[in-house]
């Protein structure tokens, strides 16, 4: 193939694996993509089943763009936490089940033969929006991917911050109301509990429960977007209520990191305009004045394909240390 | 003087300037001392007081080391932020009136003629108790000035965290009760109106407004430190309550930062164990397993001297980059 002769400098691979699908990308050094991928990630097959899909998955990226894998100087991979990037063991996450203390690094390492490099999937989403996104050059990024879960990453100078062993970014645990909705890391009160799609919903029912509106269908974020839009007040107090959530947490983050960007992802993220202009009112309330000063607060540039080439990224850097 | 002869080493000096004393220090590179020295700030008397007043300390305490001037390689010095570490101006700081944006860092440069570098009084603290003090060795230490407020500094990998504008670490404004007491700065229910001397009396108080026990005196930290020794039950609640309040605020950022120590210091970590202990417990109840793993809940080790300590340091470490 032609492209293959148009790039010489370094190729790599870059995969997101999440509990319901694997994305890749093959990118060049800039982040220019050359080929990218989905596929499901079967986890209920297992976890040696779906390490065979890693790397079937990248392989057959490398394929697609025309070059060949010997091209290819290493694989970053972003996946669900708790793990330690450091040693490149996964200990136990959630939504993968038959997963525990597994030495993902070393085993890509060597069915790949490529350096590989591992971090947590919001990190590297994180890592992904400051590269190539909305966060291009902020000094310090801090960011949300509002889905399923709240997942946070915050990049200062160009790099993951993962504290001192590895797990920094859990932003969507901090505590915000102390005898809160239970979340279900154990703990009450998180931001997950508020700002996730579950909570999103949970906040919309607890609405209706005190309310004599007309009656609704079910209950689910499109269908409070959908509500939203054709004028149903509940459905707008659901959304603004969350953006005031969210900006009680992002108030706090930046009073303590002092972030140039704070950047929203995920689905919630796209309930838009009146979910960004209620964060935006609350975290100039609540942030010291300088803080807010230099502060802002965007949606996510790069969808569904941040956490890959934040994966590639984080490769690239671990081969310049 | 003999001990001039056995440094032959760098000698810095470091300055703590506070609203009420100027501390400081002379040290060498490892940050043994040398001499030491304490003034009243006389703030009231306005900044080129003031400003003459660091110059004149600094002096006196290389004086009182027996090494001249010319031995010491530099300056560093603590001020109450905000204020911008980068530029070394001082914004508005609250209690030094008439502070509004000066160039302080160049202005001790010229009168001093050797390096200066400036930064906020509560991140000194923090580099100060990691060089010499309760956090050596930490990967990424969190520590907090309970005081008058509450300060706070952030150290990764040996250096003061500051952000994208040189303000990160106000950990003291963090919300923790999101229509909570007012704070001086401004916003309601911050860290600071719960956990410093003044958050503590609150607390006394309230529980004292609900309660029908004996009389007691005038309520400040010092007696409810007595009381509570005594065995007074609503004393040694208000200290439970107040490191409660402190522990939900240790997990979240626990959980942000993934420190390996969060040093407490400031006169309220003075009460000591019953906080402590309250503040152990609520940290393991909400944050993540793996992030209370490898957490230690320390109290400081320097007292007063950790600001000028770290203030030498952060002039060690400019000198390096």
């Amino acid at each position: 193939m032609s492209r293959g002769k148009k790039h010489t400098g370094r190729l790599v691979l870059g995969v997101d694996v999440g509990g319901t699908n694997i994305k890749s990308v093959l990118v060049d050094v800039r982040g220019e993509i050359l080929a990218t991928m989905k596929r499901s990630t079967l986890a209920r097959k297992g976890r040696d089943a779906v390490i065979d899909r890693i790397v079937m998955t990248l392989r057959d990226t490398a394929k697609k763009s025309g070059f060949p894998m010997k091209r290819v100087t290493g694989a970053g991979v972003g996946f669900a936490g708790p793990l330690d990037p450091a040693t490149g063991v996964v200990f136990n996450p959630p939504n993968l089940p038959g997963w525990s203390n597994v030495p993902l690094r070393d085993i890509l390492r060597q069915r790949l033969k490529m350096p590989v490099s591992l971090d947590n999937d919001a990190n590297l989403v994180a890592l992904g929006e400051h590269w190539k996104g909305a966060g291009r050059g902020a000094k310090c990024l801090v960011c949300l991917t509002l889905g399923t879960g709240v997942g946070g990453g915050i990049i200062v100078d160009g790099r993951v911050m993962h504290g001192a062993r590895g797990i920094a970014g859990e932003i969507g645990h901090m505590t915000l109301v102390r005898n809160g909705r239970m979340c279900a890391c154990g703990n009450k009160g998180c931001l997950e509990a508020y700002a996730s799609a579950k909570g999103l919903v949970a906040r919309m029912q607890e609405l209706l429960k005190n309310s004599k509106g007309p009656k609704r269908g079910r209950v689910t974020p499109e269908n409070i977007w959908r509500w939203a839009h054709s004028g149903d007040k509940l459905a707008n107090k659901t959304i603004k209520d969350t953006g005031t959530m969210l900006g009680v947490a992002i108030a706090s983050v930046a009073n303590i990191l002092n972030p140039d960007i704070v950047v929203l992802g995920g689905g919630v993220s796209n309930l838009g305009d009146p979910l960004f202009g209620a964060v935006r009112e609350e975290v100039r309330k609540r942030a010291l004045p300088k803080i807010t000063e230099g502060l802002q607060v965007v949606g996510a540039e790069l969808g569904d394909s941040a956490g890959a080439l934040g994966a590639a990224r984080s490769l690239l850097l671990s081969l310049n240390t």
